[in-house]
């Protein structure tokens, strides 16, 4: 496996990957002695976590959210009710306010949907959040894919897929004229013996669109960083080509560094396609990490965490639509064949796919579905290989997937976090600046981000 | 003057009442060398704020908002820009997750409009925020009165003022609904050896309206409040009657004890009207203390202040529409006659009003508007026999409007407090429990609040 120049020249970086939830991935872990996840509603498991996580030199935590239930529409949500799948949940923007201050270098990530708040008023928050912290902020972009979520924001049901990403890009556009457009370099003067602001660097933007009409000028005066750094996670054609586009960090799926390669090379031609560097863009794997003092341990601990696993939680946040008609899952042991599904069927055939020999069952499908997270086994010398590994493979970095809150990152900072430091595969300390600056060196979206246009526009 | 019972049974309530911006009430005074609100982007500066306010029993620290700029539609905001007149400012929301971890007791109030948020979304922001600070977390009401704040949010205009309070209603319903009816008492489990939470007591709400489709259900737990503590300013007869309706804290304006006590006489036979109590609503006045050892001191600083005064702010933030036609504000000596405006007249009419024996210019407006506000101006023991007055006259807390942060608190809670804690007039230690329980005793909402009615409604 031969590495590239790119890869080499940095170490991986690491996210926390956690939602302000009870089960977030790993469900039916927050049954576990040793888990606080049941705790999410208290801010100090919260700051635990983020303080932690900047004692290993972590570079940012990562809030994902929904804003609605998995399943069909009118569905039944017991199991996402019994499991803490994702419900109940809290906003996790409120919540990055309060660690902004607990923490001084961690990036604070957080994803908003389209659906949840008109782009004026996230634009504000956003630079608000960037102010509170000081250029930490980073947002993922969705567009929702929960039938729920859009019953509760007036929809009868969410629009197609690719309309849903033409929206998305004219959110973008609003925000990104207001963030990079609104405001001037020079307009705060903040001075004493004159003028607070300066009007003439302050700018409607006059936005008129399909789905939205946007006066401005912006309220916020500029934040550190502008534009907050940009995750996204598109994987459909629709999907990665707006990621090409958009975004300054992708996550990416695949289960194996190989496969990864590839979806990271397509997306990398993608961006290049629209004027965008091949560099431009890093690249995050979701990872769940499961150490021990020898592989025994670490096996046995692993063994210990497949108890634990729901295989209705994983079955219900596939969200395959797979239930009765009444909504409620179907038992265990019913045949594949005798189910119906609304949902999405070749994600379902790609899990029943592995099973030979036997008609596969409901069960089965669970359990593969909670396998189908990619785990990393073994000691943290081991660990530190197979890291190197995706490395090699041009990732750029990895979020770490708890299995237990706080303790799969204070396990991860104690005992893996050294190895890695040792071999240049995880940073020692921060780099200065915002955390866009820490990742890419660079304070603002680069010349070639569509957010760079708007620079000056509406002078 | 004679007091009622209610109003000698307990001491006074003071909020700070702050904005996430330069200038928020007294224009001008940014521009003092003891002034700090020019670090408004700063959070320190409102830790050191909300932190001195614990300091003295402060019931809460209250953040306003708007979403817009004052002035006519397509107006030129110079004076707004120049005096940083509540431009540019910062969501409150996201600052109140940070300053929630930096105290215990204080309760945290602000301002949403039903402009800017989706009440589902808003729903779970609010009760996300009440969870951070243990239930301290207060909510005003408004309903936006700027054209700008319209036309940011994609609307040519604002609605009329009655239809916006209807809309306002079922916004109210909405949350309500939320907060109140989707979760059982009982429906969070948290048990480890069984089911997170019981499906059986978390209801959809389904609601339907004119405005407002969402299903639900809410997706945060219930938080310790539920709803939060309730303010609501209007002045207007819809207003009050929306007031009288829902606030259990209602602003109240009104420049003398006598004529406060007359509108909280209304507003309470509103409230009775509706099937509420009496004393179901706590009445503020919002006050600016000048504060000197002496009395001739204290006049000294108010000639201070007045010298400080932006009398363009004060005209520009009384929103009369009074520009030219290319948005700029006249000069100074311009005629009133010879202006035109496209803004409130009876506001207008009633400032110009006190004008006798001469023709009221531009400027004679600016300096009648910066004195509008009620001061309280001498020694702590004059300011307290003058607190004493309002408290006889029904009113139930004060909103103290500060010249400059953090000096203002500050110097209330070092020299004023003492003086009005030795005569029962504020408290000296803060009530147990959230903030509702801390002003009135209870847990929730009362039975007669309209949010009550959604308890156990979609069982």
């Amino acid at each position: 496996m031969t590495s590239s120049p790119h890869a080499q020249a940095r170490p991986l970086r690491f996210n926390a990957f956690v939602m302000n939830t009870a089960s977030h991935i790993q469900h039916g872990q927050w049954r576990r002695p040793d888990a606080r996840q049941h705790e999410f509603n208290d801010v100090d498991l919260w700051i635990e976590v983020a303080q932690t996580l900047e004692r290993g030199a972590f570079d940012a935590l990562f809030l994902a959210d929904v804003v609605g239930v998995y399943g069909p529409v009118g569905g039944n949500y017991t199991v996402n009710a019994r499991e803490g799948l994702q419900l109940p949940n809290n906003d996790p923007s409120v919540l990055l306010g309060a660690l902004a201050t607990h923490t001084t270098h961690l990036g604070l990530a957080f994803t908003s949907s389209i659906l949840q708040a008109h782009p004026f008023e996230f634009a504000r928050r956003v630079s608000t959040l960037d102010h509170i912290s000081r250029g930490r902020v980073a947002w993922n972009i969705v567009t929702s894919f929960q039938e729920s979520a859009a019953r509760n924001f007036g929809l009868d049901r969410l629009g197609d897929h690719d309309s849903r990403y033409d929206q998305a890009a004219e959110y973008l556009d609003v925000v990104y004229k207001l963030w990079e457009g609104s405001w001037d370099d020079d307009a705060l003067l903040r001075d004493k013996a004159g003028a607070f602001s300066d009007v003439d660097g302050i700018h409607r933007i006059n936005h008129e669109g399909e789905h939205y009409r946007v006066e401005g000028p912006h309220l916020s005066s500029p934040s550190p960083q502008r534009t907050p750094f940009l995750f996204q996670a598109g994987s459909s054609p629709k999907g990665r080509q707006f990621a090409g586009t958009h975004a300054e960090a992708q996550f990416v799926g695949g289960s194996t560094p190989e496969q990864v390669r590839t979806i990271i090379s397509d997306t990398r031609d993608v961006a290049v396609a629209q004027g965008r560097g091949p560099d431009d863009i890093l690249f995050y794997v979701a990872l769940s990490f499961i150490i021990g003092s020898t592989e025994e341990e670490a096996k046995r601990l692993e063994r210990e965490y497949d108890e634990y696993a729901s295989e209705e939680g994983f079955l219900a946040h596939a969200n395959l639509g797979v239930a009765q008609d009444d909504g409620t899952p179907y038992p265990p042991d019913t045949l594949l064949r005798d189910i119906t599904t609304n949902g999405n069927r070749s994600t379902l055939a790609s899990v029943t796919h592995s099973i030979e020999g036997r008609e596969p069952t409901v069960r089965d499908l669970g359990e593969l579905s909670a396998k189908r997270h990619i785990r990393v086994v073994g000691t943290p010398d081991q660990i530190a290989d197979q890291l190197h590994d995706w490395r090699a493979a041009g990732v750029d970095g990895v979020n770490v997937v708890n299995w237990v809150l706080p303790g799969s990152y204070t396990d991860f900072v104690d005992h893996v976090t050294p190895v890695l430091q040792d071999r240049g595969l995880q940073q020692r300390e921060y780099a200065p600046g915002s955390l866009r600056e820490k990742l890419t060196g660079s304070a603002l979206t680069n010349e070639r981000h569509p957010s760079a246009k708007y620079r000056g526009a509406f002078r």
